[in-house]
């Protein structure tokens, strides 16, 4: 599949190794409510995945402090989705998952403190991506509340990876993370060269 | 080991069948920054569970939304428990559950619907109990200021057990709930008959 690169006017994620190609942005805008809904779960594990991280590190004050706030704005959003499905008539429900998180789960070494290092620098990753995501959604999305809503929710997003990459450099020497997290960015965006056939967030 | 019953002054919270004992409240309150620690993971822990059922229940809308707010309730008071913490100068870490937990989740039979009304109805005792114990820690604790937080928490783990039954009450005959209730309410009590040697919340 041709994956022609998204280059207009969206904020520059610089850790991204590779933007999000146009057809992303087709299959989503002729797929909203999917979209809605698959983004609706994608909340709901991100509020998993912070969560399941404090219970792992529960001794780490800073990464539980900063987690939880994450998981309750992510919880926030969750509620703020579904809002958003109810008013379009859209019935909560299971939505199969793309392959890209169990993908870049893969990646995630068992032995500590690579696991916790990995771990952090997905969870960034897979922020990161969405935050640019929804910007595009922010900017092509023809639904104008729509479209605002999703800009609404692109500030917290970049805290979030902001904050997983800050945990990363606390608990880890910096010339480590910066190596590791090269190497995860350039998976991750591999995981995406080839556009699932299911519209999602991280299709 | 002989419990005396709590009776002064606790508002009765008819579905637990047996109350607490003070021999409960001596360990609690000669015990405090212990009973605060594993607060704060009672709390973690909660969010664990409200957020697990809505992984495993994602098309029960209601279910959800009550859910989601009791999830985000709880993260609220572990950041504040943990605030307690830090004023006291005791250091975030692990420690280990007493039998209660593990003991109740024996309980919850694997075949749905069955699965998810005990699931329900235990969290809603599990509340229940949170909910006399916080009470009586708030009458009973000589530190003042720690006393009044503990009455803040009251009425918050109060409309989480309501919000627990009203779910069992909306899934399910309101006949198969009683029953049921009736049978984890006993072996509930039975499981705090003998007082848990280390102090903890449900100890």
């Amino acid at each position: 599949m041709m994956t022609t690169n998204v280059s207009q006017g969206t904020a520059t994620i610089n850790v991204l190794k590779q933007r999000t190609c146009w057809e992303w942005v087709e299959q989503a805008i002729a797929n909203l409510d999917t979209i809605l809904l698959d983004h609706s779960h994608c909340e709901r594990k991100a509020a998993g995945v912070a969560l399941n991280l404090m219970f792992r590190y529960p001794s780490n004050a800073l990464l539980v402090r900063k987690l939880t706030a994450i998981a309750r704005e992510e919880l926030e959003h969750f509620e703020q989705v579904n809002q958003w499905l109810e008013k379009r008539g859209i019935p909560l429900g299971y939505l199969s998952s793309p392959p890209y998180g169990a993908k870049l789960k893969t990646q995630i070494r068992h032995q500590e403190s690579d696991r916790l290092l990995d771990s952090l620098l997905i969870s960034g990753l897979i922020e990161a991506r969405s935050h640019e995501r929804l910007g595009l959604l922010a900017k092509y999305c023809p639904h104008l509340e729509l479209a605002k809503f999703y800009r609404s929710l692109m500030a917290s997003e970049a805290r979030h990876y902001g904050i997983y990459w800050l945990l990363a450099d606390t608990y880890f020497d910096s010339k480590v993370v910066s190596k590791r997290r090269e190497e995860l960015a350039v998976f991750e965006s591999e995981t995406l060269a080839t556009l699932h056939l299911e519209p999602r967030i991280h299709s």
